[in-house]
């Protein structure tokens, strides 16, 4: 089966592409054009094009979410045990769906693509996004795919704040949302984080105002922004787990530079980040996770949350400090009182805001048992 | 009144400095000779040299704990409002001392001072010092000024840590000691965030491996430095309350550089935090935090804290993340299990690491009930 890269695997994948030569108003006001957009597809789209979920990516993610570009591709997708057949978005039963985002570097239209007005990289002219920007073109893929409406719009962190924008800007689209470690607003603890990870790059005088020559990217700058990240990304609990105090066997407790073994996993993953993702596209990408408000163009979240018009399944984790439950918690009572049909778990785990991603055996039966019963009661009200 | 600053103020006060011409070993097995230090004093020596009270200082502190230096100094030593007459450590009662550590920027010898043996500044010659370091050489200072015993020996954060060490090291001659939202040891979420610290200042092309200019010193790796520092003093409750989402009334939302008010006040802050510290210094004072362990040179936690002879005092707040309440609580278990004079207070604060200083009336009341008690009790035990 040279198809599959591994069992229930979707198997090999390529990236598509899309372009639309259309002008896509920002809620910046600023207009652009082209848009286009990096996406995989896995499964196939039923006969009454009822099947499809779209899967929404995280601040560095991208369209690549599951099986493998490649059979000595060293890592499958980043959603891989997710996605697939028998897997909780069972590739046999789901035409699922994931696009790279407005504004990142990963094939989506981003600061690195070619201005058409100037013939030269955006970098920071290009105009500031919001999540609900990223939605807006998700939008034209959705279309252009010809799907009516989604059976779910499921994702993680920057992912749970587009499937809530979906659920608000186009409330006709999906049947139903999946929120994972979202939250409604970023708060200013996140802000704060995000504005040192950006001061990271500032200070690095190969960025250049944004200017970096692709063969001299600002690297010590989006590596040192790539550790900010992490850590609001693990928590006290797990770093306990994982590193304790150990102390680097190859360093001297007296040494200067002598690190702790916690450090050197911050450093090692820093410095492998700056080989796979664009320094401007990070701060874009920041910058939408800070001003993100689901409330965002209406006099309330009250106001916004009111044109929700399908189910939706919230998921938080006890120990994430970034989108702490509490913030998810507001989302949940704001929605209930507005008479939504919501669903809320609060999962128990020490993995901090990554637990969505290292711990998924703690939702995913939940989760499928909900996508079940949306997909049964969509048959139930489809014409015979 | 021209001598006092303020009613209840100590007054203009000026900070003393003592060198000790004896060659003090450190833990790492390095000797260091001269070891000078800086300290100030307020209120006065008893007849029978019982009163003293040591206050130690957190990690960016020195000896100008309270009063002023002229008329015209902007504000008050750090701890002013704890420190004068008829204030918590009354100094009509008590003769508050306070030394800038070892290894700081303040007046005592660290990385700034002259290394004798080369005339030059050292830099990152000077040698990696512990708390301990620390305290033994406090211990030269109080017994410079003959003092056989202290009544206490108080502190918040590293002070705490001064604190903790001084009854393990020194059990004759604390009569007790009350540490302040302390841990024993730094958590790997605390030494994580003084890694990123580090690294930004490490990131700074002006550093030098810390042979910079002193008229050109790495002034926006400090800023950074200082600002991951700041992020770990507060909480994501002080910053809503302080903050929330607001965002700076110069910057547009879409500009890319515009930033939310919290950023504005980190980088505030850093811009004139590196106007009063030494980025060396900074390090170096971070890596004792970080390699600080009550359990230092012992078989055990427990092996060490038995060593501890008087009463102690601790306090820890709900909202500290740094050094969170469940560090300290481990330390009151381990005291308690070896039958130690033990008393303890989680106070409810929404201010993090800094609620010591930000609500000192929460724990204040409690704070001079013991010294009085501590104090009454060493009456009691003198002979008439």
């Amino acid at each position: 089966m040279p198809e599959k890269a591994s069992p229930s695997s979707v198997g090999l994948v390529t990236t598509e592409s899309v372009t639309f030569d259309t002008e896509l108003r920002l809620e910046s006001g600023r207009l652009l054009r082209p848009v286009t957009l990096a996406f995989e597809s896995y499964g196939h789209l039923n006969n009454d094009r009822s099947n499809a979920i779209l899967v929404t990516h995280a601040w560095t993610g991208d369209a690549h979410a599951a099986g493998r570009h490649s059979e000595d591709e060293r890592k499958p997708g980043w959603w891989d045990n997710m996605i697939g057949p028998g897997k909780p978005l069972d590739t046999d039963r789901y035409f699922v769906v994931c696009s790279n985002v407005l504004g990142s570097c990963k094939g989506s239209t981003g600061p690195t693509s070619i201005n058409p007005a100037t013939g030269s990289p955006y970098a920071l002219s290009f105009p500031v996004v919001m999540i609900q920007d990223m939605v807006r073109a998700q939008k034209l893929l959705i279309d252009y795919l010809n799907i009516p409406s989604l059976l779910s719009v499921i994702g993680g962190s920057m992912g749970a704040m587009q499937a809530l924008s979906w659920a608000i800007l186009y409330p006709e689209t999906p049947r139903s949302i999946v929120p994972i470690a979202g939250t409604g607003r970023a708060a200013p603890m996140a802000i704060a984080l995000n504005g040192l990870a950006r001061q990271a790059l500032y200070n690095d005088p190969l960025w250049k105002k944004g200017n970096y020559k692709p063969d001299a990217p600002p690297e010590s700058g989006l590596a040192l922004a790539r550790a900010v990240g992490h850590i609001s990304f693990l928590s006290a609990a797990s770093m306990k787990i994982k590193f304790g105090r150990r102390f680097s066997a190859r360093d001297g407790l007296f040494d200067f530079f002598g690190k702790f073994e916690v450090e050197r996993y911050l450093d090692y993953n820093g410095n492998n980040f700056v080989r796979r993702f664009d320094a401007n596209s990070f701060l874009y990408l920041a910058k939408a996770l800070d001003l993100f408000d689901a409330a965002w163009g209406f006099d309330s979240l009250e106001a916004a949350l009111e044109h929700i018009a399908c189910p939706s399944l919230w998921f938080a984790f006890s120990s994430d400090w970034l989108y702490p439950p509490e913030d998810t918690e507001l989302l949940i009572d704001t929605l209930r009182k507005l008479g939504k049909n919501v669903e809320y778990h609060r999962i128990v785990s020490d993995y901090g805001h990554d637990s969505f991603l290292v711990e998924p055996e703690k939702f995913t039966p939940l989760l499928v048992d909900f996508l079940r019963r949306i997909d049964e009661s969509s048959d139930a009200q489809r014409p015979l």
